[in-house]
């Protein structure tokens, strides 16, 4: 039950180095040269990067929204992750007023059981922070391990919580170790510019945009920070797409508060034009936060080459064109926000970033995978390879060019929002706690194989 | 020629794991469990952290300094820097208006040679950037490997380059890969206030604090960030002391330029109080940038923290209170600038950071070795506990406690600035290249046995 | 029925000079130097100031408070004022939800009319900003001449409105030419924090400012001002208290946008350990916001100075100490909030302010009567000693020194929070549209002289 | 000896109203209605505002530059000053290294005596602050009533003061009453770019502006204004072109320091663009610093509008075209710095200003005149339509519609910037002390009838 990698380059949050890997059972037990490798399977990694699984913190398979569900579930979500370089995923956990905390939980696990393919985690929605759901949350960090709390500030009437429930949040967070996430966009504005616009007839998909404006995510971003600062809590801005509230985070953490946040590859690559392409194929490009003015992209670049930014998530939330956005043809307001993203994250990270030089290799592997597991509880279990980690490994071919397009990802969803797209990078291999899910661009992973992740409290990376 | 370190907790910038480290030659090469370690030396580091070699990314050794000549040289300087878990450092190469380039390199080749007993590399002053140096420093850059240049901002009519000199500096930097560090004050501004506090009689050591306020330091650091941006180029302003200069090399960053910041043990921990210790014990106290209000450390903590500043040096630069800083009894003006840190610098950031909570012990590493080897060109040969890379090695034990004193201490200096101050963590022993320097407290190092460090081209890290 | 005024020195905004006044009826006619004033009255102002009548933005006459009454009616509260320097003020007209805008400010009329020694308008409260509501408030602007309303972001579950209800006033306000004042203190904070300070048995007055903190305040300045800036609207920040608060007003200014603040006299004065006096006299300090450490002080007064904050309004609203603060004594939160400072503004500003160089006599003129002229539409009728101006006038005395005290204050309420406080200047005779209100000190005023004041539509100043 | 002006509408800083004004000898007597106007001369302002006279601080006549001397002197420039509604200037005084300021005067009274047609008084040039200089600043103060002393830090080697003579001549400032004036660019940066660009060929009109860019203005203000805060003085930073500039004024007011800027209207109505018109006609605009992107006039109206400015000065630094500005057509460095504006100044600013809603009416007067007078120490003498001031005013018709062209104005220039643009507003009279200087369009003043301000000292306005 040994695998030898090698000729391959190691790559970690820190290093990049030749040396080979070796791994028993799941976890990697040596690296260097000259290894004892007696009755250890070959992989020949020449040429190839050997990253660390990526870890997605940010996906949404077999979701309800708007009266559909997304189009992935566990099964062909985490398939294709595994594809696209990804090894844990952590899942976002809906949660009903009304219903108890565990009861949302085991219907999460319900919906991850017998089909994940790689390992999978939970953030969980708190949507209403009474006394018993802020008693619930306790044993929900200890015993469930879920230990990052998501709370929305949009979606009015439907997802959204209010000042309250997210200060009472945050100060529960910091007494049980838990990190808040924030859906940072000002509902009420939104919820009032998407009503003038519908009563205007102003239907199209680029209202979604218009009526979303990035002062209502820099406003909401810089409430949320300043309630967590009150709280001495921690806090994680999810999906951040513009300027505003890339200043926002700067300056809480030049003041050296616990303020984290992550963007998504849609929002360093996309922009607002997307939404205004013609025949309603601007629906695939409606995400919440929306796409926004192409100079956003260079903010948010910066933002991760300087550490201003922690993360690179997918919030991959999959609907397909036909049948799900169409609904939204006559009224922007029901298409399905969302978009698939859970393959491609890594390759467009390398392709866009590293390759254009906009950030590092080591910060590439730091950014969509050690800092995601160092902040949600996972490290060093996860985000590395290094001794004693699982062997959640990735062999990853810098040279190949390749255009990504629906015909060929392993999204279960009838369009690629980057369709055409040329890149550089490619994924050969993928192990998932020393076994393989993806070997030479074939899926051998196995339904079920995906084991929960129990992660630990909230410590500072 | 093999070392076999066992029961240790290897650490880097990224990683913390338990794990075997096998030496070969001088390299690492492998890490992990059951190496094959047949013919290894057994070395037991039960209890140890095995950190990577601390690299000093500011030290000024045989120096001339005001008439006089910092106490610790190559031998002393480096050994002393072994015993506080050092295994490279750059060294600041003086250059004088008129020699050559290549001249005052030889002069500190000379310095070195016979005496480091730990790896070394040089700094090179730039004073004067006329046709000739900038011509010449092409050279040193791909020949000599010294990819770093140093410019001062303080020191009028001494050190100070005005600011067509930084300008030229940094644009021709640009075009051959080396990065500027500055030391920023507003020599200007500091030269008057000087001169009128000898005028006024007040020439106690406290006066050297209240003629270099804070704003002169952010001052420069902002005309130095902006002198960058305009040429496009990379900077790393050295000791940063207080929060005007932090907070100027945020913005920089939220703006993604490439600033980079360094500060030093004593700013950590030593504030402007001690600039008035009774009986001239003040002028112990004497660096510049000063020691400040003390609210200023929680900053700099802070800015460690969140990414903001990227490096801790130490700035040695001893002198002996007799006759040396007593040179300046009458007139502070006259007490040699600077204090001997080489030694104390990883135990009090580990002793003060990392048990107080206020960094992480991977970023520790990062801190004290890692970023400098990515900024001035030495890694991974340096900077990390990795395979195939140099087995600088530290056995650092975490639990020890001790009291830094002047009776204890291996440099060459009559005093020590955190004398009496109680500290945890202990270094056991160095290893440099995979021979001893330390070994169990005791010193096993050679005279000569450190390299000269030939330099890469400044890559963003 | 003419007046000449001589031998005083004018003060306006802009100018201060010597010159002789004549009054025609209700207006001034007439400044200069051998006037023709045949007929006229001889009023000697040797010695004095003439300053425009000062305008009170922010006063609570006869206001219902947590079931009990603010203890100025019209006729007690106006005549304070008059004796303070003030001829106009701007009081606050409270609505209830169901109730139409129409049917609350006749109650407001009741309230005044027949009482109001000197001219009054109103502000008018916007909590619910539904569709009816919206449309009546072109009438209101319109006809009723009420030209500003309010909205509040504290007082959860009493007075506060949501963020939409915010934007939507902001964005009809935009299209009558209203201006919006906000109470900026984020009210979901403020209760979490007030439940949780009772629970824990903490009832006295001081713990009603640690549980309205300064960042509640801040950052609820900055989400008003972000709302208006995406309604291009124009926002007046009332009783702005603290650090946080002013740099983001600071911020919004140097973006060009509409936005105004307002402080009052206890934020320039008093501090947070006036709440901490003992024998409950803590309960006389009660303001919301609360009053701060005292540092934040010298930040008010500069953004007075430099032109950050535009005014400062008194925020009257007294309660007597026996029978009203006292329903607090086992309770802060049963403390009525507020305090009587409509007497004393002007004098307070004049002696801590113009007297000690912190802010110039005609900056003085601006903050108390100009600006709030000009912003809430009653100029040049008001806010200025002109030609054509409602000879609103105040003989101000400069070097007389006095103490304030509530033995000899006009406001009916059983105590004076500026107690024993030494002061210099005087108000020693005051003019209503050509006629004493204040005479040498003496009233002579009439209840039900003061007119009401329709204003003009918000323009930019 | 009175002259009665009826029919207009008087505006000052604060105030606009209808009144007559009465004129006795050089002052006003009165304003108002009915006033005696026995025995004085009948004006009829019948639709026009009644403006105080106009204030230039920043004007070149007669000025020695680059080999050449403006175009303008004392008679011609003063003259078309009045017809552009100015009635007083404050001309640059040069000084030259190693003369005493004494005779600096000396030489700048000789250019004005017998030529200036309204009042004018001096800023003194201090380029070397010896002991000697800083103790002759005293009396030029005290008994020249010369009370603003200007610096540059820009124009290496030939009018560039190093930083200590900034932070020499800010402590004396300070001590004396006076305030410092800063051309705020950084002129090594500037001297660099410019022998780049002509060691490459690069010699048109365009590389002016590329040779100074923003970011060098931005930093010697930030500069500027970090040693003004250190010296505890008072600052004015003439010809504010950019944003980058705008925000450390704003950041520095927000401080509540004595910073003040001053814009001009080329600034505010012209851009880059213009530097590149084809014939060598660019060189008609080039200016120190350059015009700027057209974005940035937006920021600098914003910062009028809100009091981040306070002055709009012209600038005024006439040279012909042909003769030269030509002796730049083979190398930019070598054209003469600065452009016609003294007799444009109002009417631009009314015309794109008022007419637009930038600012308002009272704005104008004060941006125009009265803060100049403020700032300068020539309050309330000048600089308001005030009993007592001197009657320094201009008939301003408001509805006028005009072309600028060289071919109409009065400067001694041939050619107009503003050449063909359509403006509203038109001077039609103006007195100097109570006597026309123009009268209905035409130059009935007199050569030498304008006087020598003394000037007070410098005091907070």
């Amino acid at each position: 039950m040994k695998k030898w990698i090698r000729g391959g380059t190691v790559v970690t949050a820190a290093d990049t180095y030749q040396a080979d890997v070796l791994i028993e059972g799941e976890r990697v037990v040596a690296i260097g040269y000259n290894l004892d490798t007696a009755g250890a399977e070959e992989i020949d990694a020449t040429g190839c990067y050997i990253l660390p699984g990526g870890i997605d913190p940010h996906t949404h398979l077999d979701m309800p929204f708007g009266g559909t569900v997304t189009s992935d579930n566990f099964f062909t979500g985490t398939k294709a992750a595994a594809f696209g370089g990804t090894t844990s995923i952590v899942d976002f956990c809906l949660t009903n007023k009304g219903e108890s905390l565990q009861s949302a939980i085991a219907t999460w696990h319900e919906k991850a059981r017998g089909k994940a393919v790689i390992d999978y985690g939970f953030h969980l929605m708190v949507s209403d922070a009474n006394d018993q759901v802020l008693d619930e949350l306790a044993s929900v960090v200890a015993n469930e391990g879920i230990t990052s709390l998501k709370v929305f500030m949009a979606y009015k009437n439907v997802l959204m919580a209010d000042d309250e429930t997210l200060f009472k949040t945050l100060i529960r967070a910091k007494e049980i170790g838990a990190l808040v996430q924030v859906h940072a966009e000002n509902g009420d504005v939104i919820d009032y510019l998407t009503k003038k616009a519908l009563a205007e007839g102003n239907t199209d998909p680029i209202y979604h945009a218009y009526t979303r404006p990035p002062e209502a995510e820099g406003e909401a971003t810089g409430r949320a920070i300043a309630l967590t600062a009150l709280a001495s809590a921690q806090l994680y801005v999810v999906h951040v797409s513009c300027a505003d509230a890339v200043r926002r985070i700067a300056e809480a953490r030049e003041k050296g508060w616990n303020i984290y946040g992550e963007t998504c590859p849609q929002y360093l690559v996309l922009d607002i034009e997307d939404l205004d392409r013609p025949d309603f194929e601007g629906a695939k490009y409606v995400w919440s936060p929306p796409l926004r003015e192409k100079w956003n992209q260079e903010v948010l670049w910066s933002a991760l080459k300087n550490g201003i930014l922690q993360t690179v998530g997918s919030d991959h939330c999959p609907f397909n064109f036909v049948g799900q956005k169409e609904l939204g043809r006559d009224d922007f307001t029901k298409i399905p926000n969302g978009g698939p993203i859970i393959e491609d994250r890594l390759t467009l990270l390398f392709s866009e970033g590293v390759q254009k030089g906009k950030i590092s290799l080591n910060q590439l592997v730091d950014l969509t995978s050690t800092k995601a597991a160092k902040l949600f509880g996972m490290f060093p279990q996860k985000g590395t390879v290094a001794v004693g980690s699982d062997a959640d490994l990735v062999l990853f071919h810098p040279n190949v060019k390749r255009t990504i397009s629906a015909s060929t990802h392993h999204m279960n969803v009838d369009y690629n929002p980057f369709e055409g797209m040329e890149v550089q990078g490619e994924v050969v291999s993928v192990l998932s706690r020393g076994s393989f899910v993806v070997r030479d661009k074939q899926f051998v992973g196995q339904a079920g194989a995906g084991r929960y992740l129990k992660r630990s409290r909230f410590t500072r990376p």
